[in-house]
């Protein structure tokens, strides 16, 4: 049967998504507890890697498995051989023809930045540092450029192959959570790669002054990276949600 | 000259504040860093320890030097020997009668909870796990009773001695967070050893119906410390401020 996962990770300690030899990764860990739990070697597909430092709040991938134990109970006897900092939240059994890559139809992330003049460790995990001279209301004027359908090329660092640079994002907030915290959450049919980022680091740009709000259109028709703003920090992303138009469920056949 | 520090740090990896033989505290690491930076040994003073995985936002202690250093320089230097969880967010002068904890008027806690059948990785730091019935609307209703001048012997751990037990709560608010996640903030004038976290699982007990809310009245006065709520967990508690009535602050003479 194929399983899907819901996991969760913190990804500070890890190497990213993504399976490296001599590096600790999320799917390194994911695929050993598998085997571990269930004895078999399984190959897992995500619905897209992740970098080195960056987060899942509820990452998705599937796997085929032959194991009798009951599809909703592999998340529990999963979380047994995974360390604290990954966590299978859910685990069910989709229909054969299911790909966590390929059938995703939205994303959403968040990048999570705060303003000061030096490192506050209780925002250190999941938090990136950004000037002090950072102005809220500049760079959250700048998000309505981003959305709808566009060339992100502006937006892509090399490094990995794709179709097509064109994008649709759904939805761009940005909100102030106060202390100088704030938000950024991005909902779209896909991500380049270090889109998410780039992104930020263009709005933290615009904020602190170093690029003007209204270039923005201009900066995405060019079509060139280094017209864009800075990479922002990896420890700053997290993977919010993956959707999917239809995940088609089988019905949870109760073998344990 | 009397040094105020204003101190943030991550409360996971030590045992508390206070310096303790053969364990890591926040204390050890900072007379440490003092002793580095200044070439002193010298001793610390603290608004009020915070127990072993308890965070600081904005923890404040005193010390005595002889040092020629300006004294808003210090924070950088101490900065500089210190490990990345904990760091010295503001340094500044006061007069030689200041002391950090006898002249406290007020403290600000908060304690943050989430509701989840399991542990969640990007939370788990500064986050306790509470049960999923937990009510939100129950807990919120029974913050009231907590409000005003209170003999908190009820909502005092054993082990630390005190003159009296009577202290006044100024504010209490619990926050809906979303996603299930929830803040508890307290401002009082003096707290009792566990009296925050305590407080917390009561309103914690209450939320998932273990305790009424109309019991609280006579639970405080029963001045009995089992009739009220668990001690709830470490890591979800931060000192969040620390108020001075009047810090007695020393112009800054440029020494460096």
């Amino acid at each position: 049967m194929r399983v899907l996962l819901t996991i969760q990770y913190l990804g500070t300690n890890y190497h990213g998504w993504q399976i490296q030899p001599g590096k600790i990764t999320v799917q390194g860990c994911l695929e050993q507890a598998i085997q571990k739990a269930l004895g078999e070697q399984c190959e897992t597909f995500v619905s897209g890697r992740t970098d080195a430092g960056v987060h899942a709040w509820a990452q998705c991938a599937h796997f085929d498995t032959n194991t009798r134990i009951a599809p909703d109970k592999i998340a529990y006897i999963l979380n047994r051989f995974l360390p604290a900092d990954i966590r299978v939240l859910k685990s069910q059994q989709v229909s054969d023809d299911f790909n966590a890559r390929f059938d995703v139809t939205k994303k959403t992330y968040q990048y999570q930045f705060y303003a000061s003049d030096q490192d506050l460790p209780l925002l250190d995990a999941t938090f990136a540092r950004v000037r002090t001279d950072f102005c809220f209301k500049k760079a959250r004027h700048a998000c309505k450029y981003f959305l709808g359908t566009h060339d992100f090329q502006s937006f892509c660092s090399t490094g990995r192959q794709t179709k097509t640079t064109v994008r649709t994002i759904y939805a761009i907030t940005l909100d102030d959570l106060g202390e100088s915290k704030y938000r950024l959450s991005v909902t779209g049919n896909g991500f380049l790669y270090n889109m998410v980022r780039i992104i930020a680091g263009t709005l933290i740009d615009v904020g602190c002054g170093l690029i003007e709000s209204k270039d923005i259109p201009q900066i995405i028709k060019q079509c060139d990276r280094t017209k864009a703003g800075k990479t922002a920090q990896a420890k700053g992303l997290t993977l919010k949600q993956v959707e999917y138009d239809k995940v088609k469920l089988v019905p949870n056949t109760k073998r344990i």
